[in-house]
C-alpha cells in the first residue's frame, strides 16, 4: 500500500517523529520523511524506519519521489491536504491519487500495548493534576474569575510548561457550564457554586481528557461522588453519574458504538433530561484529542479491544447550569477499563 | 468579483465575525455567512453586511448558493481550502473556480485607519506587558526554568486570560536563544544571563509582536539600551540594535520590501555577523501574526502607507547566544512609525 501523509500526528504515528513542516511517503517497501533544513538534526536523530530527506520545497520533493518510485496508486486523506499542496504533488504526476477519508485515523483506531501504556500514564497524570487543581482552587480560587481560574488550570495541568495541553481547559461556573464548549467570562467563583472543569494534558504526544463537575465548597475535591445543595442540580448530577457508570460497566467489545451511546442516553432520557443532553457520549482519544471511534447515536463502528475513548454524558439546562462527567476508557478483555 | 473564504481571519475581515466552523461567500452584490447551529445566536448578533445562513453541512450550502447565484467564476485561495472541502463545493458545480494564492492576505496588506488604531493599541498593550514581565522576572524569575518563565510570560501577556496570545511566547536563556524558534528547556535563569523574550497578544483579534534581549541583572528592564558583560555579546547586540534602528529610520513608502531588508542586513554583514543572521527582517502583522508584506531578501513588494510589519534583525551564534530586537512599525506619511 502506498500513501502520503501531511498531518503532524499522522506522520508521528508512522515514524516516531514529526514537526510542523513535514511530509511522509510510504511507497512500496520504502518510506520517506521530508522536511526543511531547520529540522535536519532533530529529524535525523528521531525518525525511525524512513529515509530523512531535507528539501525546503516539500511538495516538489514528494512529486520527485512518487515519480521515481514508479507506483501506480497513492492513497491520501483529502481532509489533511490543502488544494495547494495536493495540486503541487499531483498535477504533474501520472500516478492515481486515491482519496481515503480519515485514512490515518482508521489505522490508529486500535491502540498497541505500548500506546495503551502511554495513554494510561497520560490519564493518570491528568487525574493527579485534577487533584492538585482542586487544592489550589479551594485555597486561592474563591473570588477569582473564570479567566484567572482557567490560567491556573493551564499551569497545573501542564505542570507549568512541562506538558503540552490536550486543549484549552474549560473552567465554567454555574450557568456558564450550560454551554458544552464554554469560553471563560468574568464570573467569579463563590463558595457553593457549581464548578465544571474539562481538561487534559499530553504525555509523549498522547492526550488525556477528563471532566468533573462539583459543588465548590471549602476543601472540595474532583471526585465523582458529589453533594449539591439544590435538588434539581443533584437530580441531574445523579442522572449523569448513573449514565456514566452504566456505560463504563456495560460497554463490551463487539458492540456497535451507537449501542454504547445508548447506555448513557437511555438513562438520561428516562430521567426526563433527554433534550438537555446535546452531544454524543464520547470520542476516541490518542495522538489527537478527537479521533475514532466516535460514540454517537449514528455510529456503526464495532467496538474492539484496544480502542480508547471517552464516556462523557452531560445535562445542560440553559441559563441554569451544566453537568458533565468524563473519563477515558480502554477496551481490555472485552470490557471498558477506566484509565 | 465573486469569492469564497474558509479561513477564520479571512472571514472576520469581511464581516466582523467568525468562528471555527464557517464559510463566507461573496457572490455579485450579495454576501453569505454560513455556519452550524451552535453559532446561530452569535452569528446573527455580530455578522455585518452578509446574510447569516445556518446549515450543519457548510459545503452543501455553499454549493447550493453558488449554483443559485448563477455566477460564472468564483475565486478561492487553494492554501485555505482542503481537498475535501473544495471538492464538496466544486465537484458538482458548473462554475469555474479560480485559484488565487493569498487572496485574503493580499486584500489585507494595507490597513485601514481603524485597523491601524487597533494594531497600535495591541502594540501598546504588548509593550506594557513586557514592562510588567520584567518586574515579575526580576522579582521571582531567578532560579526558575524556561518552562516556568514561559508560563509566567503567557499569564502576563494575556493578562491572565483576558487577551489571547498572538503565539506561544519564546523565553530563552543564553545559548538557547541561538535558536530563532527556541522551545523551552529546564535551563534556569541566573543573574547575568542573556535573556530573550519574543511575545505578543491579541487585541480585538489583531496581533502584537515584540522581542527584547537583555542581560538579566537585578531590576533589569526590557529596554533596547542594554549593557552586557561579555564583549562579544555587546558587539553583536549593538550591531542588531543599529540594524533595527537603521531600518526604522530609513524605511520609506515606495521602497521594495527587499530594500528594507537590506537596511538591516547590510549592517549585520558589515559587522561580520552576516552568516549568523538566518532569517528575514520581518513580516506583516494584522489578524494573522504572519501576513504580508514579507520583508525578505527576495520580496519585490512595494512598501506603502498603511502597511504594518515587524523589524526584527537577529544574530544567532550556535551554542553561544542569540540576539533579536523586534518592533512593529506602521507606514505613515511615507515613514516607519514604531507602534
Amino acid at each position: 500500500m502506498n500513501y502520503m501523509l501531511k498531518d503532524e500526528n499522522a506522520i508521528y504515528y508512522e515514524c516516531g517523529y514529526s514537526c510542523d513542516n513535514a511530509l511522509y511517503l510510504r511507497l512500496g517497501s520504502e518510506a520517506f520523511f521530508i522536511t526543511d533544513p531547520r529540522y535536519t538534526i532533530d529529524a535525523n536523530e528521531n525518525v525511525k524506519d524512513a529515509q530523512v530527506i531535507i528539501n525546503g520545497d516539500l511538495y516538489a520533493e514528494a512529486l520527485n519521489l512518487v515519480t521515481k518510485a514508479k507506483v501506480k496508486k497513492v492513497i491520501f486523506d483529502p481532509k489533511e491536504w490543502s488544494v495547494h499542496g495536493f495540486s503541487k504533488v499531483s498535477e504533474k504526476s501520472k500516478v492515481t491519487f486515491k482519496a481515503v477519508l480519515d485514512f490515518s485515523h482508521k489505522k490508529r483506531i486500535v491502540k498497541s500495548d505500548e500506546e495503551l501504556k502511554i495513554l494510561a500514564k497520560a490519564a493518570k497524570l491528568g487525574a493527579k493534576a485534577f487533584k492538585n487543581l482542586a487544592k489550589v482552587f479551594a485555597a486561592e480560587g474563591f473570588g477569582q474569575d473564570e479567566y484567572t481560574l482557567t490560567h491556573t488550570a493551564k499551569g497545573i495541568l501542564g505542570d507549568f510548561g512541562k506538558f503540552e495541553l490536550s486543549f484549552d481547559p474549560i473552567v465554567a461556573i454555574n450557568k456558564n457550564a450550560a454551554k458544552p464548549h464554554a469560553l471563560a467570562t468574568d464570573t467569579r467563583l463563590k463558595k457553593g457554586d457549581l464548578l465544571l472543569v474539562d481538561a487534559g494534558l499530553k504525555y509523549k504526544r498522547y492526550c488525556s481528557d477528563r471532566t468533573r463537575t462539583v459543588q465548590a465548597d471549602k476543601d472540595f475535591v474532583f471526585e465523582t461522588s458529589q453533594t449539591f445543595s439544590k435538588k434539581k442540580i443533584q437530580k441531574a448530577y445523579d442522572t449523569v453519574l448513573k449514565a456514566h457508570d452504566n456505560a463504563i460497566n456495560k460497554a463490551r467489545s463487539g458492540m456497535k458504538a451507537k449501542k454504547v451511546d445508548a447506555l448513557t442516553r437511555d438513562i438520561v432520557e428516562k430521567a426526563g433530561f433527554g433534550k438537555y443532553y446535546v452531544h454524543s457520549t464520547g470520542h476516541g482519544v490518542g495522538l489527537d484529542i478527537h479521533e475514532m471511534p466516535y460514540i454517537s447515536t449514528k455510529s456503526d463502528t464495532i467496538i474492539e479491544d484496544g480502542m480508547v475513548y471517552t464516556i462523557e454524558p452531560g445535562i445542560y439546562i440553559p441559563d441554569e447550569f451544566g453537568i458533565r462527567i468524563e473519563d477515558m476508557v480502554a477496551m481490555v478483555d472485552g470490557k471498558a477499563k477506566v484509565l
